[in-house]
């Protein structure tokens, strides 16, 4: 059972951890747009060099800013109004679950689990869960759809990177700081 | 400049990482829906006992489901049916920024960056941004928005905990393998 391996490591954590007592407001002023994938954990800060403290973290499948699916632009408004982030960096990373999902494999998948027929119809599915052709685009897409939210700070630096996720090595593919 | 500051981190890393080659399957077969906090980063997988290729990581203000916003939704479901998830783990913190948010006051900052008072106005701010009054009952309210949705097996077990952000001590508010 995955919930008492959970607490059991939990009692163990509480017991030895010395945790600093900080503030809530990330020290760099940084909000970092991520990927969900595990290969993510534990790797993604040590790569960015960010410690507990200095950035927030939004984290959904594939880094996008799907259609019609505000949620990382509200998570952003959070982070730019209520924390004092003044800067956002958007990381997609290479081999990707979300480029190029067989949304057809995907449906039938749903179905087996008992997703009812009428549910699935009611989605644009291919449209809905966000895919994309390439990691690079996406990444670049993400940064343009954060740029133009009219909720944002026009001014605010946003950049665009792809991780190796086997090397951890970073490419920008959009540098926030320049002007065109 | 923190780009430059990343740069350089992520080419001393790259120098050094020895990164074993996994897979984008998470090996506990998990989904953790947490908050972006900065707390949190590089303190959740400690105080859980979760390690790089276990788990996915979703993250956003609040660990909400936000009415009309899928996006966590979307999240879960290429968790689900594109990774093998089989299990789902709502971890919210105390102490959170998203609760009881002053939403005059977000309004006048966002105001005062520059959003158009009619970008304003066309949001329903208090309901759009998230805000809830209780870490608990936020994390009670996300779970069963992730077990009434139509898009996830009706059998998920879905579990909601809170992390005493100062402690790292969890306390299990949802059960996920209790029936009632």
């Amino acid at each position: 059972m995955i919930l008492d391996e959970i607490m059991s490591a939990n009692r163990e954590f509480v017991g030895e951890a010395k945790l600093p007592v900080i503030g809530h407001h990330p020290r760099k002023h940084l909000a970092i747009v991520t990927c969900m994938d595990t290969r993510l954990v534990e790797m993604l800060e040590p790569a960015l060099g960010i410690k507990r403290g200095e950035a927030v973290e939004i984290k959904n499948a594939g880094n996008t800013v799907a259609e019609g699916q505000d949620d990382v632009i509200r998570s952003l408004v959070g982070a730019v109004y209520l924390l004092g982030v003044s800067e956002i960096a958007v990381i997609g990373h290479t081999n990707c679950g979300m480029a190029n999902v067989d949304t057809a494999g995907l449906a039938a998948k749903m179905r087996s689990a008992g997703v009812a027929d009428a549910a699935i119809a009611e989605l644009d599915l291919a449209r809905w869960i966000g895919s994309f052709a390439s990691e690079e685009e996406n990444v670049i897409k993400t940064v343009e759809r954060i740029k133009s939210s009219p909720y944002l700070p026009a001014a605010i630096p946003v950049h665009g990177l792809l991780l190796d996720i086997r090397t951890g090595e970073l490419t920008v593919l959009v540098n926030g700081y320049s002007k065109d």
